[in-house]
């Protein structure tokens, strides 16, 4: 079977400090590293020779994959970085504190911007220090493609073409594909991959760094999908990830 | 001006134990770690700002480019990877002491294996577990062209159609590039582009992971080159080099 490995990036600093991150480009935190090298034991385990990786362009999601590969002795695989991968746009939350913001706006609102699936937070400015349009490594996108803020249907819909267009049919050269990214962008594949509604996909939430496999035959029809690791230990982690963001 | 920065990786576990290594795949040692942070360190007090990366298919030499590219933010940034850019290929002495293969065959010997411009350590045994057709990540490289042992001439001339065709026209539409790689690959596009001799060029030992600055007017023609760090501090790891290899 050819297989694609989806992956969460580990725990960052701005998760452990409970903050929105969005496009921020914050590192992982100690216990998002462990979480990248407990992935790459169990991908270990299982014998995974992966021939090509996908990430965004975010330091979180590349630090995930370079610890992974390292581990794995496969650094030496392509590894292919966009921007089409990088976590939904949190428009002005970004750098704001979850809690804070559901007591100032009321938790029903921020769970709207955070699981809403046509729900945009506010836009920052062209201007902002924070914008994409002052940050170098988007220079070569068009402008009209670079979000200022981004709903979940809007980071689905710019993340979904790269998927169609690069990663898919990359499994007709490649055997076995990682891809490491973020709740959002990921929420995308598996919403396409599996055919989940909209409504069903805000509140499908992927536990961080857990390998998550997706197998196809030799026509790159989909046959089935699982994830690596402790079925209970998972299944924890992925409450844990709903219950951010409350009060 | 326009930069590439040519950078031997840090220690690795084969150069503390003074073996052989060639394509052996060996991961950096602690100082070797060490190594490559402080040239980070060098490259961000100058401003270092990159916008693509080359390295070989080796360990050693990603992992010391991954170190630089996290400590400066800049892992976004895109990174080629190719065997051409690998180390020079050491034969049946791949894995050997050097130490104890000079009290073997004589100092003089091995100085010629490891230095002589033309000479050839005995070739690997194409089914030796450590021949190239045993890896799989040489298997999109033509059969025809995979070393079973190198020359320093040998390793020079694969290298140079690969500085030719990707790594200085990538200048044209970049400002700045990181070359990490490998003492005897580093070797052939020091030696091309300082025209310097056969002769001479066995003897120019580039020290570990200190940055190694080449500018280029925006015509792209050669201006000048320089070492970052402290120029002492160069000299004496440069000598330790040289010296590697006697009784």
């Amino acid at each position: 079977m050819k297989k694609i490995v989806l992956i969460r990036h580990g725990q960052s600093q701005y998760n452990l400090e409970n903050r929105f991150t969005g496009w921020y480009d914050c590192p992982l935190s100690g216990h998002g590293v462990s979480e990248a090298k407990k992935a790459a034991r169990l991908l270990k385990e299982n014998d995974f020779l992966f021939d090509e990786a996908y990430t965004s362009l975010l330091k979180r999601a590349i630090d995930t994959l370079n610890i992974i590969l390292s581990e794995l002795n496969q650094e030496w695989i392509p590894v292919n970085k966009t921007w089409r991968l990088n976590e939904k746009h949190y428009g002005v939350l970004q750098g704001l504190n979850k809690k804070e913001t559901a007591e100032k706006y009321g938790e029903e609102q921020v769970l709207l911007w955070r699981r809403g699936f046509a729900v945009r937070p506010a836009p920052l400015d062209t201007n902002d220090e924070r914008s994409p349009f002052k940050d170098r490594r988007y220079k070569n996108v068009p402008s009209q493609y670079l979000p200022l803020t981004e709903s979940l249907k809007d980071a689905i819909a710019r993340c979904l073409p790269y998927w169609q267009e690069e990663i898919f049919p990359s499994l007709k050269r490649n055997r076995q594909i990682i891809v490491a990214a973020h709740g959002n962008s990921l929420r995308g594949i598996v919403k396409y991959l599996k055919n989940i509604s909209d409504k069903d996909i805000a509140s499908f939430n992927l536990p961080t760094a857990v390998p998550y496999v997706f197998e196809f035959d030799e026509n790159l029809n989909y046959a089935r999908d699982y994830f690596l690791g402790d079925e209970r230990e998972i299944k924890k982690l992925m409450q844990q990830t709903a219950s951010q963001g409350g009060k």
